[in-house]
C-alpha cells in the first residue's frame, strides 16, 4: 500500500461501515484511506474467510454484525448484492444512531428504495441512494482498487425525506474517491441503465450461453479473436450479482429486451429477403453512433 | 518506419500486388516489408487518392490497375471487401502468368470460393483462399501495421486443385508476418466465424441501433460506461465491410442468429416468471465459459 495523506484535521468519516468488502465496497475503503477521509473501518460480511483477508490487507480494521456497526459508524456503505439489501436495511434499522448516513452502491434504484422504505421505516429519512458506475469482472477483496472510481460517474437518487446535509456527505465522499456525482430520478436511473448497462450483459451473457451450447464449442472458442474477447467481457461477471440486478431491473429490463429482440428480427428480415440496401442503412446508422460516441465528461446536473 | 532488415538473398515475393490498401492490405505489406521479404510492391484499388497516400506512406511502391498487376506480380493478395471480389477475380483472369500465386484476406470462405471459380476459370489452380483472424475499427492506410498479425491466427482453406506449393508460399508469408497458419475446410470456417466473430458483430450493431432509436438516446450515452464501451466496439468497423461478409456467409449467420434469439427467449421467460433458478444456471454457465476461455495458442492443424 502507499503511504496515506496525513491530515491534521479530523477525517470526513471518523468511523466508516461497509457491508460487502469485495470489488465495490473495498475500493471505496482504499480509496478515501489514500484521500485521508476515514478514521475507523469496520467490516461487516456474511463471509467470515472474505473479512479476514479484507483485515489482513489492511482494509477493514476490524470485523463486526450488522448491529454493532450500525450503532457505531458516521456512514454506512452497503455494497452486497442488491438482492441481498432487504435483510440488512432490517438488521440494521433498530440499531442506527440518529447522526448515521446510510447510503448504497445498487446497481438499481427503485426496487432498493422500496426495499429501503419497508426496512429503514422511520429512518428512511437517513438514506441517501447511491449508485457507482463503476466495475470489473475482478472479485473479491483483493480486487479492491483506490483508483477504481477515478473520473468515473456517481448516480445520487435522493429521497424527498433525505436530509440535505446527508446529501451533500455523500457527494463529497464520492468526489474525494475522485468521481463526479450526478443526479437522477430512481426512475430514470433505471430505465438508462437498464438500457447502457444490463441489457449489454443480458446479451453477452445470452451470447455465452449460445456458443457453449454448440456441439462445436471448443473449436469455436479456440479460434475465437479479438472481436469475441470484447464483446464478451463482461459475460465474465458475477452470476450472483447479475441475477439480482436483472431481478431488481425487471420491468426496465424487459421493455429493453423486447425492443433489441424486434430489431434483431428486422435484421433476420433484411438478410433473408437480400435487403441489402436496407441491411447497409442499418450498418452505417450503428457505427456512426458508436464512432461518434464518447462518454460524457460528466459534471453535476439535475435530472438529464 | 523503422529500419528494414537487409537480406543478402531473394526476397520470398521479389514483386507483391495488393488489391485493396487498407488496414488488412497495408498491414500485409508492413509486416512483410519489415521481414525483408519483398521486394516492389504494386497497389490496386478503386480509389486513386487512398493508393497515393499509400504510396506517400511508403507502403506501396507504385498503382497499377487490376490487369497490369495480374502480369507482372509473383503473389497477389486481394484485400477488399468481399462484395468486391467476383469483379477482380474476373478482371485479374485473363492476365496472371502461370506461376502467379492469388490469395485473399477474405472473412468468408464459400461464397469468395465460388466466386473465384467462376472468375478464375481455369486458373482456379493458382487460388490459395485464407482469411487472417486479425482486425480493428481503424481503416485506411494510414491504419497499416507491421505487427498486425503477430501471435494472430491465419486460416487457410485451400482447394482440391489448389497447387502444395502455392499453399506453402501462402503459409510462409503469413509466417513471415507473426501469424500462426491453420487449415480448415472452407465450410467448417464459415460456420466457425459465423459464431465467434459474425454474429457477435450482428448483436453490436443490432444494439447501437436500438440504444440510437431511443428517444432519450443522449442521455443514456452520457451515462454509458467500460462495460458499453466494449461490449459495443466493434459496432464501430466498416458498414460496408459487414454488410458483404453478413450476405456473403447469409445461410451460417441466421442458423447462429436463430439460435442467440431461442436464447433470448429463453431469459425472458425466466425474467417473466421470476424464475431465479433458471436464471442463475444461465448466468453461472456463461460465466464460467467466459471465464475459463483462454484463445488457444494456435499451432497448424487439419481440420479441427
Amino acid at each position: 500500500m502507499h503511504a496515506m495523506k496525513t491530515t491534521s484535521s479530523q477525517p470526513l468519516i471518523p468511523v466508516l461501515a461497509v457491508v460487502g468488502v469485495g470489488l465495490i465496497g473495498g475500493s471505496f475503503i482504499s480509496a478515501l484511506r489514500h484521500a485521508g477521509q476515514v478514521g475507523h473501518v469496520i467490516g461487516v460480511g456474511r463471509n467470515a474467510q472474505t473479512l479476514a483477508r479484507a483485515q489482513a490487507l489492511g482494509l477493514i480494521d476490524e470485523a463486526a454484525s450488522p448491529e454493532d456497526a450500525a450503532a457505531r459508524a458516521d456512514l454506512i456503505l452497503l455494497a452486497t448484492p442488491v438482492g441481498a439489501l432487504p435483510a440488512v436495511f432490517a438488521a440494521i434499522a433498530p440499531h442506527l444512531r440518529p447522526g448515521t448516513v446510510v447510503t448504497d452502491a445498487g446497481s438499481t434504484k427503485q426496487d432498493v428504495i422500496a426495499a429501503a422504505y419497508k426496512g429503514l421505516g422511520a429512518r428512511i429519512d437517513q438514506f441517501v441512494p447511491a449508485h457507482p458506475i463503476a466495475g470489473s469482472d475482478r472479485q473479491g477483496p483483493e480486487a479492491a482498487d483506490a483508483a477504481l472510481y477515478r473520473g468515473r460517474t456517481v448516480i445520487l437518487a435522493p429521497l424527498a425525506e433525505s436530509r440535505p446535509a446527508d446529501v451533500e456527505l455523500v457527494r463529497s465522499v464520492w468526489r474525494h474517491c475522485g468521481a463526479a456525482v450526478v443526479q437522477l430520478t430512481a426512475e430514470t436511473h433505471d430505465a438508462v441503465f437498464a438500457s447502457v448497462s444490463h441489457l449489454p450483459h443480458l446479451l453477452a451473457f445470452a451470447y455465452m450461453n449460445q456458443v457453449a451450447a454448440a456441439p462445436d464449442a471448443a473449436t469455436r472458442l479456440a479460434l475465437a479473436g479479438s472481436g469475441f474477447r470484447d464483446f464478451t467481457r463482461i459475460a465474465g461477471s458475477s452470476p450472483e450479482m447479475w441475477r439480482d440486478i436483472f431481478i431488481s431491473n425487471r420491468p426496465a429490463l424487459l421493455a429493453e429486451l423486447e425492443q433489441v429482440q424486434a430489431m434483431l428480427d428486422t435484421y433476420r428480415d433484411a438478410l433473408l429477403t437480400d435487403d441489402v440496401a436496407r441491411l447497409e442503412g442499418l450498418l452505417g446508422n450503428a457505427s456512426d453512433t458508436r464512432r461518434t460516441w464518447l462518454p460524457v465528461a460528466p459534471t453535476d446536473f439535475l435530472d438529464l
